[in-house]
């Protein structure tokens, strides 16, 4: 192996895909590898020279002294310097995530933005000195009425060929009612659309039959841009830093899945990608912006001021985007700088303007968008949730992959714990040791886990660990104490998987962050009570709405008014996709939605401290009573 | 030099440019080169082997026995097999042709497409929380009341930096009253926009400011397709024989051509060829075909369709024109399968819809097209002119480039000759011999030569020499005989120049279908008399109207009513490029013109029998009465 290259580099190249939550940037500590056994090429030459390069500082933080000793060290910073057999201990081995951005289920008028008109032309003759595109257009004018047609050039280039491959019978699909993007000689084949989500982390797509309106594939892909930054300002502050190509490589990054998306849902529907003849994309302002090859610079200054607000058609083929030729990508509109088109996708998924009660919907990502309100007003909100709720900076944090805890259960007296996780359908205490097979804990389990410590006495109301009690499970470390869920026996990582101290107070910035976000709303909008909240994203899905109300994530509000929406923003993308008029909708209600900018009210910030705590006022939550 | 190539291909690499009128198909015999010396590389190993390759038979056609013994091959046929010598005679060299397709002058109103708007925006503020794009549109719809505005993927990208560059105050350019096609910072610049007519031999572009109307630099350059075919019907077969590639090539090569014009008049208006916001093409039917990669086969056949008619607006970008990036390419409308684009520049430039008089247009080219009507009715047509009248196919034939004879003046009884070359103020008979430097003949040198030939006795009435005729410039050849235009010491090329019977045949042809044409246009019109006729054209920029008339190339009309119009249909893409209602009216135009298809006509045959004479009928031209 070459000579100079980082360890997680290395390992790339040769398909060993180690965890790097962070891309590289030292920050994350997932890409822990231990060096068995090396060889330095030069240290013939240069006695002194290690292989690896020798420990830095920045490692200390993820690596204990007794790791130290054994050869551990992070991927991202070791260089090689000749060769070595590297052990990727299983914690650190990446593991694809599970898709986790189901919806709950599509149910809409189909009117989709390419419809498609079976014809029959007569042939052209001297009597009829029509062009070929013009005849196509009477005969298209006659069945439905449509006129003023346009053609885009790469149908216009072949459109002699297809109108006599198919002896004056073809089929036009037309967007929009005025532009014609394919002829097909005789009956149309199905054609498809692209509804996409583009999350900070997760990227999301639903291949949709634009005929029969039903989702026929469905896949969703990490966001290749967490190499660059793995929140929204740190990407932004990539293409700062990199003024000449920054920008560009985040475009490319998520260019290359949305490639990847179309290629390989259209394969499991069994068709080519050019068969997809429209995408519709949300993705909150700085995803827009990225994908669209937007300068963002602009977004993470106040205030905020997005290039663009409107909903927008651009070709595909000026994106890069691969799929039909002639395709259009329509962008959902954006809302407010920092509450983009995924939140209209949630706002005209779940239609809080048509509703009576007052509804609050949380949409939780790396960052968290409230919306705020019922058919008389709506207010949005956006809050910096950090990416804990995700388990990203979280001690023994992971994707939603299989060996994820995702949900735990804590006996108050006893401690006793048990707990499930991704990919298992019974609880630990159902199953043998190594059957269980833990790897680490995801955002549901990490929000069900500090629920429970609270819950069972573990914690008191301001997160710390209660002094009085006395655990085994309950152990000091260098910073402070932890408690363990899952012990070594119970892990396929072969050590204890344990919440910190330091998850704990990640866990309370997000929820409190949430929590202030939506008292605030309540405030400007003068509502004391919630009538109805409903849990979106991916996180969403498996959030267990009982947990999230005792962690304190939002108001008080009827256990059985909590709800679960699934990945409500890419269904919006999914609606748009098959129902024109859910275009239009988006674009009136993105303008009616009134955007709060939440840390400049004069009372966010004693809330926010006020809402870090576990719930931080037994009165706000009458229907937490007798837990 | 590489073994196996042709010497006009070897020739092309070292930089040495040989006419090439048919573009290497051996069949216009203008590429004879003499081979002085030469050694095979391999003639040690195979003796009989030649360098260069043996003769042809497909050589004789253009080699005499006699130049054969001294060496002549055609350049095109030869192949190289080792190094040679080779002469390139004065006749074989290729000369840039002369820029003949000036405008007579451009007087419209300025109304272009592309407007510019300079806007004071108020910055971004937490009160007003519009998109950068909505700030825009908001402060252009205050002071010019556009609204729905759309922007072009590329401006949208640096809308934010371009904005705050202008600390925003900035110039809008929009195309169409709705789409931003550009924003600078501060004051726009100047923009420009390009007229191109796209001719078969020839590619003319006029560039055009925007801001003043004035046009400010023109530029022809050869149409490269010739190397593909000389005429529209065989570059059409070229695309059928090469059936992967062919219609890219000749896509490519006028691309090559346009991008090149955009280059030379950009520079010679000291800017860069990005400050050009619009392009206005014409051409006929094929070129408009093959310059946006449609593919043309079925404009071969009966009935001729075109892909379309209207007139397009088509992303410069899509078709690889290399202007402004958002600039947009709008084609004029074609009339009807065989009278394109080309001829609707020459119907808004010259307007015979809204005259009084009966009005004949002729635009000479490779291709003729006619119109003939006034306000209440027009028809056009397209003849098979060839192109001997712009100086190929003819012996001593060439373009329009110095050295070309263009007039021809023979005195009726001593048949003493004088002429005139490209380039020279000066009559052959006030300059000596080797100063006169004559080369050819172009197109208005040979309808000048034929029609003095007649009206000087040399050619009967059916365009065969005089049989009691006995001159010292009129002697035989193997293919009949040759009357001597210039002699020898008049030339540049050491030998006489001279019209053969060939060459007349094929001037009787081309002018007798331009004259049957006209008459059974104005047969179906039920016209008996032009009232005036206009010549346009680049060949008609320099043809004298009285001898035009004099060989019969339309039906007889008052001389003082015989016009020329130099590039009208490069004037009419002008006019649309400056003033938006000029593409209206083309539109509504191209739509009202009735199309004759002149070979289905039962008495065309008949027409074009008898047009073959030099002036057929007398009485058909009572205007040229005294000649």
């Amino acid at each position: 192996m070459e000579s100079g290259k980082t360890l997680l580099a290395a390992a790339q190249e040769l398909g060993v895909t180690i965890e790097s939550l962070c891309g590289g940037k030292h920050t994350c500590g997932k890409c822990k590898v231990r060096v068995s056994e090396s060889n330095s090429e030069e240290s013939s030459r240069k006695p002194g020279r290690k292989n690896p390069s020798p420990f830095q500082l920045e490692e200390n933080k993820f690596i204990s002294g007794q790791e130290r000793q054994q050869g551990y060290r992070l991927a991202c910073v070791a260089k090689l310097r000749g060769d070595a057999i590297i052990d990727v201990p299983e914690e650190s081995r990446f593991v694809p995530q599970v898709i986790r951005k189901e919806l709950k289920g599509i149910s809409v008028d189909l009117d989709p933005g390419v419809k498609s008109y079976t014809l029959e032309l007569p042939p052209p003759s001297m009597k009829e000195p029509l062009g070929d595109f013009e005849r196509l257009e009477r005969a298209l004018g006659n069945i439905s009425g449509l006129k003023d047609l346009r053609m885009d050039l790469p149908i216009l280039q072949t459109l002699p060929e297809k109108l006599r491959a198919g002896n004056w019978q073809v089929t036009a699909l037309v967007w929009m009612d005025h532009a014609v993007l394919d002829i097909q000689p005789g009956q149309a084949e199905e054609f498809y659309g692209l509804a996409v989500d583009i999350g900070t982390t997760t990227v999301a797509a639903y291949l949709c039959d634009l005929k029969s309106g039903q989702v026929v594939a469905a896949d969703s892909t990490m966001n290749p841009q967490v190499v660059y930054g793995e929140d929204v300002m740190s990407r932004i502050a990539y293409t700062i830093t990199h003024p000449g190509n920054g920008l560009d490589h985040l475009q490319q990054a998520i260019l290359e899945a949305l490639n990847g998306l179309a290629q390989s849902t259209a394969k499991a529907a069994g068709i080519l990608p050019d068969r997809i003849l429209e995408m519709v994309v949300v993705g909150n302002t700085a995803m827009h912006h990225f994908f669209l090859g937007i300068n963002p610079h602009h977004l993470g200054l106040s205030p905020f001021p997005p290039a663009v607000h409107r909903s927008l058609d651009i070709k595909a083929r000026d994106l890069g985007v691969k799929i039909h030729r002639a395709a259009n990508v329509h962008m959902l509109p954006i809302e407010a700088g920092f509450v983009g088109a995924d939140n209209v996708g949630v706002l005209i998924s779940e239609r809080p303007y048509i509703q009576e009660e007052m509804t609050l919907i949380i949409d939780v990502g790396t960052n968290g968008e409230l919306l705020l309100g019922n058919k008389e007003r709506i207010l949005s909100a956006s809050c910096a949730t950090g990416p804990a709720l995700e388990g990203a900076h979280i001690k023994f944090g992971m994707r939603a992959a299989p060996g994820a805890i995702e949900r735990v259960r804590i006996a108050p007296k006893t401690l006793q714990v048990k707990f499930r996780v991704v990919g298992s359908e019974k609880w630990s205490d159902e199953c043998i040791g190594a059957e269980i097979g833990a790897k680490g804990v995801c955002g549901s389990g990490i929000v069900e886990a500090v629920a429970e410590m609270f819950t069972a006495g573990v914690l008191d109301r301001n997160g710390r660990f209660s002094k009085s009690l006395s655990h085994d499970r309950l152990r000091p470390t260098d910073k402070g104490r932890e408690f363990i869920i899952a012990r070594a026996e119970e892990t396929a990582i072969g050590q204890d998987i344990a919440i910190s101290a330091a998850d704990i107070r990640s866990v309370q910035l997000a929820k409190g962050a949430l929590y202030a976000g939506a008292k605030i709303l309540m405030k400007v909008l003068g509502v004391k009570r919630l009538e109805k909240v409903i849990l979106a994203g991916g996180f969403g899905s498996y959030l267990d709405p009982r947990r999230a109300m005792i962690l304190g994530m939002f108001p008080d509000c009827a256990l059985e008014k909590v709800l679960i929406a699934g990945n409500a923003a890419g269904e919006g993308a999914c609606l748009a996709l098959l129902n024109r008029s859910k275009r239009i909708e988006a674009e009136s209600m993105a303008r009616r939605v009134e955007y709060i900018e939440l840390t400049s009210h004069p009372d966010f910030t004693e809330e926010f401290v006020n809402a870090m705590s576990l719930p931080h006022q037994k009165d706000d939550f009458p229907h937490l009573e007798g837990i």
